[in-house]
């Protein structure tokens, strides 16, 4: 697996060059060198075009993936329940392996045809910290990527309690398609994030109108865990999941869904259905 | 970090030897030379006393830790709630620095000093697979293990869905002391598993009472998630934890808690109160 990058015409294979000093983007980011790297390479010429390379999840194996559970405010009266907005993120783990990368199909498994999408925006730590203040809490961030935080929906409420199954189906979610170094708070404070499934709009909502912002998120996390570089968090989905129809709208295979952000990009993925071996 | 051979006086190190080849555990269990290492290295003589020891858990960067929710008779009912044993089993997933290893202190955060003890069994994947079957599931243990799975109490409900908060404080749960290789089904099929605190009694159970059987817990997790070697499943608590008397004994500094179970061994830990930097 190798890292590069992206440029206008191509990928620069930084792996090639940089890869025994830093096996992956995890140890890129743990040495802060992810900005200065990206300024360096830019002289260089791509070595691949975009259509002779496979995306993988941008950090292939980081400590955490914590993904964020109720935060636009739409989603919470979904659950019909009365509640006020919630006091504290709910709050919930994936496994690398429940992603693919940009470009490649998600995975409805042979045990459900309820394959439901949630674009999201995903903060990648690059400072590790316990309880960080919210005023410093975006120092912590070194990048900035997008989560089709793909779910298989009845498996959610399979057990008595926890959301795991769902949300850990392999290769049912994606992440990408790229990390984009984060510089200042202007790019998250107000910025658009809208999920299309075969060009249809179905979810499209503000950062600004998050429950939880950016720092509440990572000041919340670290008072019980660690953060440290690579670590993942995925931060909510807008209303208008396939789920919230009625009836339910599931994604079948051939289906497009695209996650776009402003100053992001466009994640797009596929429906394939999963073949045994 | 390294790892060893326990016998009688002492450890083996086995890092010194075979630390280049397999750089911990989780590689020595890919390999599928746990057995052999211990019956090859049974013949040399301890490189260090016990007292020169301080332990980890046993695999330092497993892909998984997967833990079963509910899975003896008595916990369900501590629920309250009127329903019957469920059909699938509650999971929930920790991070390895919400462990500690054998012998040092589970940490009481400042936040809460709810910190309350689970005991259980663990079982470590040896052999990958997807949808294992229950007649096959055994033979993809590679080892067993002990855990307490200390749980800040009050932060498991402290958002609106999911545990994940009170079941991540770091280093509040231990898993150790050591793995033993797993052998056969007797090992695992209906032995005792205790908790003491202080010398008290405070869960005792046998594995022959679980709802859900150790071939029934990876056939069920296999069914979402690959397993892969070095993933740890925990298998759940036996009732008679601190929040279930009344009013409640949490864990405090100086207590110490040993979790027991035939043929593994004794996990034991002390509490103490974090100190901030």
């Amino acid at each position: 697996m190798n890292y590069g990058l992206v440029k206008d015409d191509g990928i620069v294979d930084l792996s090639a060059r940089y890869g025994e000093r830093w096996p992956s983007l995890r140890e890129v980011i743990e040495a802060g060198a992810l900005g200065t790297l990206a300024e360096e390479a830019s002289a260089l010429l791509a070595d691949y075009a975009f259509a002779d390379v496979t995306y993988e999840i941008p950090i292939p194996a980081p400590e955490k993936i914590i993904c964020v559970g109720v935060n636009f405010p739409d989603r919470n009266e979904e659950y019909k329940d009365g509640q006020a907005a919630p006091a504290n993120p709910s709050l919930f783990i994936r496994f690398p392996r429940s992603f693919t990368g940009h470009g490649r199909p998600l995975i409805r498994p042979l045990e459900s045809p309820q394959l439901d999408y949630e674009g999201e925006i995903v903060i990648v730590i690059g400072k590790s910290g316990r309880r960080i203040a919210e005023a410093d809490a975006l120092g912590h961030i070194a990048a900035l990527s997008l989560c089709n935080e793909g779910t298989i929906r009845d498996w959610v409420r399979h057990a008595k309690f926890n959301v795991t199954q769902g949300k850990n189906f392999d290769s049912t979610g994606a992440i990408g398609p790229w990390l984009v170094p984060y510089t200042d708070e202007s790019q998250l404070a107000d910025i658009k994030l809208e999920t299309r499934v075969n060009g249809e709009v179905r979810q499209s909502d503000r950062t600004s109108r998050m429950i939880f912002s950016f720092r509440k998120i990572i000041n919340y996390i670290s008072t019980f865990t660690t953060l440290v570089p690579g670590d993942i968090i995925v931060t909510g989905t807008p209303t208008g999941a396939g789920a919230r129809f009625d009836p339910p709208i599931w994604l079948k295979p051939g289906d497009v869904v695209e996650v776009e952000a402003e100053g992001i990009g466009t994640l797009r993925n596929t429906i394939a259905d999963e073949v045994c071996p």
